[in-house]
């Protein structure tokens, strides 16, 4: 199982691709930031970001895509770039019958660090002790890519052993 | 000069294309709504959305597109869906290389009523009058599609004229 995370921005917009499943080691695939200028218009910002995410698509694969859910709460002058840029890749996801899903925040914290309110050096840190990387991924939003993948392949993998338990209680396959 | 007005919605996403210029009557080309279920998953809504703008760009060939500005003061609840069809209509434009521009909510009212802060009914009005239709758009958001295009239409003609007035300036041959 592949899974790319997506920490949306547009500025920085991070990428991380992990492979793994539940018992066996994690491993990275490949770890980057889809960047653009804050002087062009933000339509090209956009359309820059989403030739990126398409590119990074197409070049690792991924079995399923992560993408960090947006809160209004969080700084009004960004958010609705974020929130743009969280469409993209939910349509990029969508157009290619990737399936695709969203995790908050403090889901990504939880998974990786064992708490929902962990910082960024926690994250990173964790981020690499579980990769077993020679160091922390920079910046940041590369690091949280990485770890939104990890939280899905380890939520997701949760979900779909309860799923498969009520579908096989379901059926009478569970008794 | 023709221009495709987008009133961005998860669930209606008005749309309406307007043609004129300054000193000309306006003329309607087409108006309608993509809609999209509440009862589908946010990926499958953004990418038909996404794809029924590219159905309307691809008809109705536009010079330009204006999309209405989100501003995140609104709904919270739905003003991340409003924000990410917005995202969308910017890179549709971007991708075809159409000019395209963001006017608020309040540009659009004082553009067709005079008034910043005119009701829908005030401004379905006003578009039915200055398209020479024989009854006002429906739903709100397909009337507030044309009220946006009909927005661009006039600002942008003020916009180019100070532009060239200035350009003209500069170089010396305004004087």
């Amino acid at each position: 199982m592949r899974v790319l995370g997506v920490d949306p921005g547009l500025t920085r917009c991070g990428v991380g691709v992990v492979e793994g499943s539940i018992g066996r080691p994690l491993t990275m695939v490949d770890v980057g930031v889809v960047r653009t200028g804050t002087d062009l218009p933000i339509e090209q910002r956009l359309l820059e970001i989403a030739r990126g995410l398409d590119a990074w698509i197409e070049a690792t694969a991924p079995d399923a895509i992560a993408v960090e859910r947006v809160f209004s709460q969080t700084n009004v002058r960004t958010v609705m770039g974020t929130a743009q840029v969280s469409g993209l890749a939910l349509v990029a996801a969508a157009s290619r019958g990737i399936p695709v899903a969203m995790h908050t925040p403090s889901e990504v914290k939880a998974a990786v660090t064992g708490s929902g309110r962990a910082d960024k050096a926690q994250v990173g840190a964790m981020v690499t002790r579980l990769l077993r990387l020679t160091e922390a991924p920079k910046p940041a939003d590369a690091a949280d890519a990485l770890a939104l993948a990890i939280c899905h392949l380890w939520r997701g993998a949760a979900t779909n052993r309860i799923q498969a338990a009520v579908a096989a209680r379901a059926t009478g396959a569970g008794r």
